[in-house]
């Protein structure tokens, strides 16, 4: 390891262009602040209230059919519309608004009300990546629509109000900032090295294996160099694959194993049913063309010691620069020793 | 208001450069998430166990001394050090890591472990406006610290893990992003328009006071046009100020005004003790000469709906692009319109 690693030092996302902190000293720090309930995390397998489960009635009247793998519909609760009406933009340069026109969908990940993805089987996570590809496939193809965001709020902590598998898509008119970010970073690397970044950032990373997690044939599962969360991870693809859709049959079957892997040895961290943020960024889907673009999927997990103790991005974070304690280098060795069995079936 | 508020949108925010997503039409959504623990709130004006309290012993041994009004001191567990060894730069193009010095400081607001900004009276406000001006002053003459963001994480929401009254300060060798970035838009701004944005800003704002919270005859409270949390604010002084020692005595009495009615509205808006992460920008302490900044504070407040309903800013937020329900227009208006009186001394 390098030594610098040791100390305080700012590390660089060439990814978002953004630097973080990253203070190694300071994992020894007590915590005397608020702690996570820990939930007992059983569930029924059915459940009559759950708005998601097959045969029940969701706001508005309607009914889920009996779906028997996964099921997806237009969310409810859409934070974007297909129309917006006749709006004006305000067009001053101090105050600027845009009408923004998108399709938001909630994705439901089994009929079963009781499982996670960490507690699925092959066949079942496989399911899940065919509904992500049907779905970016039907979205990305809306004309107006120039970017689809998939992603999975698990856990309360994060946000999600229902327990029931599920994800959820926004796609929207225009390509939001962290994706139009990372597009302007991998086309301008694209540009000056003629390969894309992240596969050239991943040969480093396979060559190292410091900060790998897990691989397989076409994936590998890495704690970025820049990782800002305690236990962030990213899943590359070995080859290029700009969005989603382009993945074939055995390389769906490899990122279901990853995705499977992965999320169990989230939960074996900490024996708990592990909290997490994931979404998968790829190429928009507007008119352009992205050469550079190497699709991947982010896991932002809150987690930092425990079960019940968390980090918080907070002051200092929300107005200055994102901080970690510990190194990514120590996460992916913590994680990349975790066994593949998850923690509960190992019991029974 | 315009008509664009009414159905989503994006906006842009001139001092980060980023769009932000706005969902008017999402309020009406239930929620059946996770809900905050409601705290009693009442605390002993003195805790034995408080590291904060005056004469009390901290990490290490250090005894804290029998303070009367403010008192500050090296964070025991500082996430900068003011000495990182002989360690060498990584510097790979996608490997870049830099050693970072800083200092971390805490500051005690008051002797009273019982007491909030919000519950204090007007010279106690003053106080810590005082002891702000005082370390900027020491911090920014430190001969290699470019930045001092002074801090304050409210409530145990916020990952405050004592209840004493305090805040923290990490200044740094670099520039933190947030702060660079506001630079930079501040700069290139002043070099079009040759004056400060946030002077032409605050200009429109008191000319239409859709978004005006309240004023006195030195600072402005308001929503900005682009605020992302729900009751996001910002304070703004009527002239320019590039850093907070340059206000006056006058200036400092209504700065501690400004803060005193904000923070008691922010109670009484849930009737409970506010949460927040709070922060004060300002130029940077390097050599550099920043005619186009001038300084604010910013409240970020996670709290949506209720006490216990907060805004999750998690996966669409995290992988593409902060979203808000309520608008800045609705927030300012219900913010305006709550009394100066805290709702504790109200019933008494
Ligand atoms: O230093 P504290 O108050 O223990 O820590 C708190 O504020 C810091 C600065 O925003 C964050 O990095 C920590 O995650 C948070 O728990
Ligand atoms: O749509 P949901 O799951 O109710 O809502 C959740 O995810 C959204 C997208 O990240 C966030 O905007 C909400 O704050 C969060 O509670």
């Amino acid at each position: 390891m390098s030594s610098i690693h040791r100390s305080p030092h700012r590390r660089f996302n060439p990814l978002s262009g953004e630097w973080l902190l990253v203070s190694p000293q300071r994992t020894q720090r007590p915590w005397q602040g608020q702690k996570e309930a820990e939930k007992s995390g059983i569930q029924a397998s059915y459940d009559p209230d759950c708005y998601l489960c097959p045969g029940n009635t969701r706001a508005g009247g309607i009914r889920n059919p009996r779906y028997t793998e996964t099921y997806s519909f237009i969310n409810d609760f859409s934070a974007l519309l297909p129309e917006t009406g006749e709006e004006k933009a305000v067009e001053q340069e101090l105050f600027q608004a845009v009408p923004e026109r998108g399709i938001c969908r909630v994705i439901c990940f089994s009929p079963r009300h009781d499982l996670t993805v960490a507690r699925m089987d092959h066949g079942e996570i496989r399911n899940i990546v065919d509904l992500w590809v049907r779905e970016y496939r039907d979205l990305s193809r809306v004309d107006y629509i120039s970017y689809v965001q998939i992603f999975e709020n698990r856990g309360e902590i994060m946000g999600c109000s229902n327990p029931h598998p599920h994800g959820q898509i926004w796609s929207s008119e225009h390509i939001p900032e962290l994706p139009s970010k990372e597009t302007e970073r991998q086309e301008e690397y694209f540009r000056m090295h003629r390969s894309p970044m992240l596969l050239d950032y991943l040969e480093t990373e396979l060559k190292e294996q410091e900060r790998i997690v897990c691989t397989n044939r076409d994936f590998a599962v890495l704690v970025p160099y820049w990782a800002t969360w305690p236990y962030e991870t990213m899943i590359l693809p070995r080859r290029q694959v700009t969005s989603i859709d382009e993945l074939s049959g055995p390389e769906r079957d490899n990122l279901a194993d990853a995705v499977g892997r992965l999320t169990v040895k989230y939960d074996n961290l900490f024996k708990t049913s592990f909290p997490y943020s994931m979404g998968i960024h790829g190429a928009p889907c507007d008119t352009g063309s992205y050469p550079g673009w190497q699709m991947h999927l982010h896991y932002f997990p809150p987690l930092l010691r425990s079960a019940t103790i968390r980090k918080f991005m907070v002051g200092y974070e929300l107005l200055a620069t994102p901080q970690r304690d510990i190194t990514p280098e120590q996460a992916a060795a913590i994680l990349r020793e975790l066994p593949e069995t998850h923690y509960l079936e190992e019991r029974s």
